[in-house]
């Protein structure tokens, strides 16, 4: 792909992820990022909240069932992916547009929690890569030459 | 603040965060994110790993300590924060400059992972937020108005 | 400002910019900028354009007035700023959602373009950079007035 | 591309930009942006400067040429592309690591400049957009020359 607007967002699922299958047996996760900026009253010295900006969110194939498993309604989560637009009918035949996010990534934030992480151990399924290397494509490299790294 | 560089980077962690606390009892992680980028081979149509970036990484406060809780060496994660850079002088006295991410958010990735996520219950503490609400500054708004939502 | 959502986009101006001045002379600027992702079609290993994003822009002060007398319709640009939800009434009083970049800076691409560029000399107002100052930490812009936002 | 680690800087030329050619006749422009956040002092109310951040950057094809002939020391730029991590030899033999910047657009800020815009007539290259096509589904660039590096 090229020339795609990439956001990331940090916020709360206004509600559990939902679940649900293509025919062909992809998994798909739908949820509502709630994300809200403060902004610093400069007279008051304090803090408040802005108006919250709510992005819908698709995530496809085994990292929509691992968010359904780990997510709930409330959680807070980083999400980072494409910012795109779709159009559609209602029932009473409107035009209406939404803007949306598919997801590439996503993961609970460690601000407010801990998580216990599970490597997901996938078998069979096309989608899966080919090796044991549940962590992903990018395999661990070698360390980071510790000499370059300043005497904090 | 303003002007600020903000980046996403979603990688592994090359080791286990280290933890440390300042003398006034600030908790401060370091760790370092290598992300591997891949490029689609057109002749033979397959993916190809380029060149890893590794970014050194620190993090502060609760936060921190709930990366070093729950995130170690080859985890896969999402960081966001501002990329700053800076100066420092090697023991043989040469200046040196290193390019670092001060995270505003991490979370473990759900890619290939699932999560079990626990609130942290914060006692005392002067970086604590006031009130009960553990998920942050950010309550869970209303659901949001489902009459909107396109027929998918 | 904390836990904004920051967005860049690049494309078209779908249109000339709008500038428009609130009644205490503050200069806004409107427009939307058409976002064209491109696929890689690997069985053919063509590109092809996907469905665009079109993001409704609005911009402040002396940058508005800059891109109003800069770009006209067509102008492919780099945007970036902070994605937001705006609610309103329509006339027939349906409640509608629209989301909306603020944008921080502006400018017109040079992937196929070149731009003679020229500084502007703002008078009055203490917010004018000094003028040796070419490279310029950017000088603090004129203070948000309160209640400065548009009629519309 | 995939996985890539996306980022946009604002901020100031360092230097006039630098033009090359490879070998094949590709042009590529190299230079260094400064960008500098700002910081409220919560007691004084004033905006602090804070740490500058200095990215180098690299930039293909006619946008290469373009941006030479556009962008002198000191003006301002949006640039948006992707972090790298490009590992050399010293003279002395010493291993080194730069992080750099591969810039997919750049533009001049419109914050406290105006541009005269001119679109660029390319001729010979089937990449030329069709020029009726103010709006343009941004057309396919030149192909990327395989082994285009250049040779620094």
């Amino acid at each position: 792909m090229a020339g795609e607007t990439i956001i990331t967002v940090v916020g709360n699922l206004t509600s559990d992820p939902e679940l649900r299958f293509t025919p062909s047996g992809a998994a798909v996760a739908n949820f509502t990022v709630a994300s809200t900026p403060r902004t610093l009253d400069r007279q008051s010295g304090e803090w408040k909240d802005g108006e919250p900006l709510f992005l819908r969110c698709s995530l496809w194939r085994q990292a929509a069932e691992n968010a359904a498993e780990s997510l709930t309604r409330g959680a807070r989560v980083l999400v980072t992916g494409r910012l795109v637009q779709r159009s559609f009918e209602t029932k009473e035949g409107e035009k209406r547009t939404v803007v949306e996010l598919q997801v590439d990534e996503i993961g609970p934030s460690l601000r407010y929690a801990t998580a216990a992480v599970n490597k997901v151990n996938r078998t069979g399924g096309g989608a899966s890569p080919a090796d044991g290397n549940a962590w992903g494509a990018a395999p661990v490299p070698a360390g980071v030459g510790a000499g370059e790294e300043p005497p904090f």
